[in-house]
């Protein structure tokens, strides 16, 4: 099968952020053999894999899990169960990949994570149900369960953002979404955002001032951790949970005013979607995908679609697409 | 009464550490009035009243709450009830002092603080019982909570991490001290530190990484805050918690590694004597004044005394005496 495999092992020892260039110099296409499935695993016929900012973290070696080197990269993706100890053989699923990666024609998991798909759900949207949808949902059961009516969030034009923001919207819990750039302000005051925080506008931590005062979140769910974050965390109010879930900036933030961790009763925390699927009510798992599907299928949510690069030509024309600023790359291994 | 009065409101806006040179831009002794004890309040005639770090950054407008101007400073005594809503007139009790503060010859605080004080308790033990140990109990329930079997302590060789040695050694969770200079660790081990972390010695990182190989502690009890408090937490193994408790550092350590946020579960949070007091099971205070009463009546703590000064002389001797590394201040004000 053709795959786009890596070419190290292990970390690498950096943290140069999800931007990439060139992805030569950590993956290769190459022809390699079709994995084999072993007890409680399945084998699936890639039809679409989505592309996050944690692929591009892991094939440079600076995300939280070991490279392996002649394997093919690619968390996630839809296709067809080809093989495998599971009734799903022969249906559409949504998966991660855990023993083969998903950028190449045939992936391999454990078949206890394989979500089946409802026929009206698009291969964009099913590709993509997985990492990003899931996440939002996880991350909002989070707000909800802290009993919030407001929460920030900030790379808030990223498609988990806008997943966070329609989920606030619906469930009446006022989103305050952080940005760059000022053009992206009307589209996410549209899908629902109560304020926007624009970074690259006028004082960017007296628009935050202003919006907390209005609101008094008491969650910030962080992609970027740069110090900015850091400084609208200590402009929080009491009892403010600062929630990284990504490294989008290559800044180390600093704490300026630790007293707030003691006196206000702040904390900071992370939230991995990993853990998070083990440590949550296994029942809440197939809910969880039934809401996502509904809500792509209503159009609740939409993917915004970067562009689709086949995976034969991802090497060369995969950066440019990664390089725009709004939606999301594919990458087809059919084509 | 004589006292020593606060001279400004509020806070100072500045982060200028415990240290203390000179009291005179912000105490001065005075003779005011005795205070009246209101509903629920009780009025103490102090006998002896400790010396904190806290009473320092308070003083200073650099602590949690804020200055007012005219009342006595000072958080923490022993005295004699004299007056007020209790049946607990005429006994000795310890108290922290909420509505009037303890360098005084009177002092007044809500009568649900006062703690009976057993009459084999000695005075400099009685004065200061309720910070330091009261805190090292508390964050030692922390500890014992996690399910730990070693935590790590900075400032070890204060008054409050001697305490938290000898609880870690009396029940065989290995303490893993944090201190400056070289001359402590014998003191620290022969107290029941199972490691000595030199900040002084040479690279005190590749000795924490040592100590944490052979241990594995998961609590990081922090009254520091400096980068070297940072470092060593991203040193530490995964689900590792950053408990500050103090700023002894004016350092705003930066977070070098915000992915064990996410991946390793690390967090950071605060601990507050006084939200913990609120927060806790009420039947655990007595109890933990009872064991704190007893361990320092049978020697298994001790209370290090730096000196005790005059109220009347406190203002010229107070620096001195607080400038001493070891041991703890006290301001007599029947003297």
């Amino acid at each position: 099968m053709r795959a786009l495999v890596q070419l190290h092992d292990g970390y690498a020892g950096t943290q140069t952020g999800p931007d990439i260039d060139d992805l030569t110099p950590f993956v290769a296409l190459r022809d390699i053999a079709v994995p084999t499935p072993g007890k409680g695993q399945a084998l699936i016929k890639v039809q679409l894999a989505a592309v996050n900012p944690s692929d591009i973290h892991f094939i440079k070696g600076e995300y939280g899990q070991p490279r392996k080197s002649g394997i093919p990269a690619g968390f996630e993706a839809v296709g067809e169960v080809v093989a495998g100890d599971t009734p799903l053989v022969g249906q559409r699923v949504s998966f991660f990949a855990s023993a083969s990666g998903t950028w190449a024609q045939y992936a391999m998991t454990d078949v206890s994570g394989l979500v089946p798909c409802r026929a009206d759900l698009s291969p964009v949207d099913a590709a993509g149900q997985l990492v990003n949808p899931l996440t939002a949902i996880a991350m909002f059961d989070i707000v909800q369960q802290s009993g919030a009516d407001s929460f920030v969030l900030n790379a808030a034009g990223s498609q988990l953002g806008k997943f966070l923001i329609g989920l606030g919207r619906d469930h009446k819990i006022a989103p305050i979404a952080v940005a760059r750039r000022a053009e992206q302000a009307e589209a996410l005051r549209a899908l629902g955002a109560a304020e926007v925080i624009l970074t690259s506008g006028n004082n960017p931590l007296d628009q935050a001032r202003a919006a907390f005062k209005n609101y008094a979140p008491r969650i910030l769910l962080d992609a970027v951790a740069d110090q900015f974050t850091a400084d609208m965390f200590f402009a929080m109010p009491d009892g403010a949970r600062w929630i990284n879930y990504g490294k989008l900036s290559t800044e180390a933030p600093k704490l300026s005013q630790m007293g707030q961790m003691i006196f206000q009763n702040k904390r900071i925390e992370g939230f991995w979607l990993t853990r998070w699927m083990k440590d949550t009510d296994p029942a809440r798992i197939p809910q969880a995908f039934a809401t996502i599907q509904e809500r792509f299928v209503t159009g609740d949510w939409i993917t915004d679609v970067a562009g689709i690069v086949p995976l034969t030509k991802a090497i060369t024309t995969l950066p440019q697409v990664l390089g725009q600023r709004d939606g999301k790359a594919f990458i087809d291994p059919t084509a």
